[in-house]
């Protein structure tokens, strides 16, 4: 651009370009190391330009400056890394949705209040996570789009006096837009990036949601689901434990998002307009939370493909109990009001017989409901995701 | 719906659409009102039709639960209210557009570690948050999209054996699609709404940093800005004051809404699918923190209404020193590195020489840049947003 | 003390004084109200004191500042609210260990990562509460300690020129001592909160564990306890269903002190030295959590007089591989290896046979062991806390 | 303690010994590695035993677990580096005390709502942030107190069948008392470590809100203090720029304490009772914390050994308005009510005359104000605490 731009000679842009691609043929064999000299990235590549093109290697550092330069790198490590985020996103409903067809018909008491409440079934357990995940699957469009416009040329915070060419880079760098206003970039910084933490964090809601309920339901009180030994851990002193370590770990990793976006919230509370160097401290929350929900999805994908359900202790968990609001129902649609079916069948809670609980959950056909869970759609929906 | 799905007659459907249409005319009127013994609006719809219609009235809870008509209910709420706010939002952001084309050239100094930095305008300031504004709007957008899906029908969260029609109930009250899966819909709860929050807290975050900046723009040692004495208060002591309480009050609601989203996020946590009481706590964060962003919205309105620029202290605040990137720039264009330049204009600071700001700052002409701020684009893409 | 300080004469000060005895007289009768007019309490005093006394009644505002005002009523309420929270903590740390002695070789699994894990007891599950209380109730000596300094006569925020004397004031209100600088006791204010709510939290970190425990060891999978149904609540659509409502909403609860707290640290953030009407908004987060610990207070004392293990189930629970570490260790104390020991029981799980659960844990005898849960040092330190 | 128990022959008991001391010699000299096999240095420390002892070296894991190995070895980080912590906060105080003298009169302008309020001086300023340590002194011996207890022998959170003596092990490793109940040291877990976090979080809280107050004073707006140049950071492309980096990274950093503090608080939320894996995630927190605050009070230190008023700039600020309600308490000591007196200044501020200020603020007595800051008496309480 700067050569375009008739900032630099023809000559001096094609001998930077050039520098800068053998950079890359460095760096991908792992020839081009960071020394303690050289503070970031940005002087390391300046100062191998300046050592092997002399003057004109100096001349890189035109029309930039370290705040933009970082900001942008950071937007495009963020940008590939959502992307990447959605594909596993996707990949991991996938395999949920797999699982739900497969155990559509399972039953499973369903819960309220951490008491047993009503019949359901594996089916309807785990495609609520297919449809979470589709709409956290749209929240990471949301974050994409809001990362997705390019800082470059901002400089530090008020633009420069070159002739650059800002919508040049940014179609360079393929970014969809250029974000116009330099202040703004500055001020958006902590900003986008606590978004972007809020949409990570909807994913990883589902996932800690996924793994709090597969502790408990593969606890010997429930015994609804049996997890390979592969993904086990043991104990130092009791040796007949077998820990679901994995989830536990992800439960607390959750955490460490919201607290990442807390501190992208705060760390930027009250300053005036520009660039602080206290956002200096967002690039680790922001790259350390991505990690963590790369991890997170390729573990829950690991969990779905090696747990099965104990379908004896799902079935001997529907006790009569379970289906009282079902007569209630039964009683309001001949007719008596519901608060009254309602008081009839509490005092007779004794007389209640149990039921066949796959007949059960089969013949509520309402949408959503356990005989009508429209996984077809869902999987539409997560194709054209 | 209950008397299209052959649930009640069509005379008992008829006669409660119309005691439902009575209700309303009450409460347009006033003439409705909760009671103690009613423990909530649901309740006291149902006395009121059954002490008019006796065992009618009674039948109008089938097919559902309190969890889920308080859970609609709260959507419908969220859903009208972002709607509201976003288009405040919009009727804000074109007045500051109309601020920053108003004062497009008037010169100001830009800071970087609250220090001096570059020369910037008026017109750079205030396009700023017209910029940071139109993100935010898409993110009211996104917002909008998670919480306008219909959760009625998922009665306590495993549906009902009643055929009842959901997508007939979305239809009528508006909602774009079913929330399918009556799991997902309690397990939503805390997770959409800390979403919803997440995207006032974008809005907010831009307010908050408006109020920042024209509290310390305005006072003395800035003298940036003037701010009409009608949005001024004194202090109990100090007869000289003039303070500027409605931002500050402004910026610290700006935390109101953090702490409700941390709330949101945390109140969820570990707990097994389906509803918690927990769960009642998040009515009031959202309530809380859409009535918080309204107020504000208005608030800054009426700011940027009352507020103008000081010329002369402005001009004032743009010493030398600030135009000494240009000079950098100006000779590393002419070919010297831009290092030596730095160097070189670094050791003779003190013969830096004033220059017409207004020149400077129109001579900047790359987008975004002072003379380049593009707002014919920033307007188009407000009126399309 | 001002008429002390010869700031107001003996007369002013002697009819000031039974002005205010008479505002005290009808505040008690509950006949003195707080007007529209009258922003707020500070106002409406000295309103009727002019309109009683005339020209003296105005000179009450003499020497003080609404900001010191405020702030000490705060620290006045925050003191003794602490100080009633103490002695409410102090009552439910003897009725829950009541509840430990008396149950205090009931057997119960002991769970890690939520699995059976060792043998337990009723007696070591409550009486680890009794020591978190113990341990809450230094910490809220420690907020005491620290809100009980008086910022009266700070004024705005820089003192007065008028010589008051600001050691009386600080006795006459019952304060240890004097918070000198008038500048730290606008700094202090959010921060001494945040720590007051920190302390807070503590205690209400313990009431949720046990809020949870219960919660689960209710539930029909463990049926650990038994809680009478006059604190449970039912559903409005299943009639089998008995909720622990009243432990969810306080488990719901203790995030609101967390964000709460989270608000406090946030809202002075980046504020210069002095007072902002940000730390107007402080008020609400403090008095808001005080009700809800002593709220909380009360509930989980209700819960502990209305509780019962029972013992069918708890015995029940513990079955033969809950014993492994026992035998682990009686071979490593007989000079096995422990890591040996541990892989013999280990691949002989199925071979462990049942045991007598209450000998068991009344054989187990080290301090804090469940045959040795030293509850008489307990409840001593309880006496002297 | 296990030799002595009997649990080990003296023989085992002294090999043990000696080869713990060997591990500890070769820590000294760095010659003791840990070892990717090795998952932990609890692991190592038992492998290099086995190794150089045999079947003796396997007996050490006897009588505890890796949980309450680990809670112990962060239990004595965490004691002495608060001790620590609490020595360099005391050093910061006395530095800040001395600054406090030798400009105990300097005049300098008092701020309310960031505006110029009443005159006030550096003795002022700076002295309050002597309170605010002293009173953060009080808080980090709450957190000592409450993190010196013992935990070791709680084994996996139920104790052991063994008799070992868990007074003997609390005294050798210099706990004041044991943490009895062995639920309770694992439910500790978090909340302990929250509440240390919050007590470190005052100190961070005085220290950020000094880093504010210099980044504003020494900004060109103020230009109250002057910074030496060793502090200052240049910038990439603006050669005048003079950054007080080492400030905003202080202030950035004090929210990573908050966030940490958040996750503390967020990760045990509704686990039941015992460990679980999730606690894991707390000791990053804790340590990363305890870093934080140590070298901020570092940084603070050197500040205040590199700054300086300037005086100049200082007296230039304080303009006749200021001394506005001054007039007004002359006023109302004469016997004009307040509000009237407060009016009659507030009517006539152009014509307040400029006033000496080391004077005036000499002239102010009461406890606190400019002319009797009390520093003997703080230097008193810093000496005693």
């Amino acid at each position: 651009m700067l050569g375009k731009a008739g900032l630099l000679s023809s000559k001096e842009s094609k001998e930077l370009v050039k520098g800068l691609q053998e950079i890359e043929r460095l760096l991908e064999k792992g020839e081009f190391s960071l020394s303690r000299e050289n503070e970031d990235m940005h002087t390391a590549i300046e100062s191998y330009l300046t050592q092997s093109l002399g003057e004109t290697g100096k001349r890189i550092h035109l029309g930039r400056s370290r705040n933009d330069q970082v900001l942008t790198a950071l937007r495009l490590f963020t940008k590939d890394s959502l992307k990447q985020i959605k594909n596993e996103t996707k990949d991991l409903t996938f395999v949920i949705l797999y699982f739900a067809k497969k155990y559509e018909f399972a039953p499973m008491p369903g819960y309220t209040h951490t008491q047993r409440a009503m019949p359901s079934s594996i089916g309807q357990w785990s495609s609520a996570f297919v449809e979470s995940l589709l709409d956290d699957l749209m929240t990471l469009d949301s974050a994409i789009r809001l990362v997705d416009q390019s800082p470059l040329g901002s400089a530090a915070g008020y633009g420069t006096g070159l002739p650059i060419d800002r919508e040049m880079t940014a179609k360079l760098l393929g970014f969809s837009k250029v974000q116009v206003n330099p202040i703004y970039c500055q001020n958006s910084r902590g900003k986008i990036e606590s978004f972007v933490l809020a949409c990570l964090s909807q994913v990883m809601e589902t996932l800690a949601k996924i793994a709090n309920d597969t502790i408990w339901f593969s606890s010997k009180e429930f015994g609804f689901l049996e997890i390979d030994d592969s993904l086990t851990t043991g104990s130092s002193i009791m040796p007949q434990k077998k820990n679901l370590d994995i989830m536990e770990v992800l439960r607390a990793n959750s955490t460490t998002l919201q607290s990442n976006q807390f501190q992208l919230q705060t760390v930027s509370k009250n300053l005036i307009s520009g660039y602080h160097k206290d956002l200096k401290i967002t690039k680790q929350a922001v790259i350390n939370s991505l990690e963590i929900t790369q991890d997170s999805l390729q573990i829950v994908k690991l969990l779905f493909e090696n747990m099965k359900p104990n379908e004896e202790r799902l079935t001997a968990a529907l006790d009569p109990e379970i289906y009282a609001t079902d007569e209630v129902n039964k009683l309001a649609v001949q007719g008596t009001p519901f608060r009254e079916a309602y008081k009839q069948i509490g005092e007779n809670l004794s007389k209640l017989e149990n039921q066949d609980p796959v007949e059960n959950i089969k013949s509520k056909t309402h949408l959503g409901a356990t005989g009508n869970l429209d996984l077809k759609n869902l999987q539409n929906r997560l194709k054209n995701s």
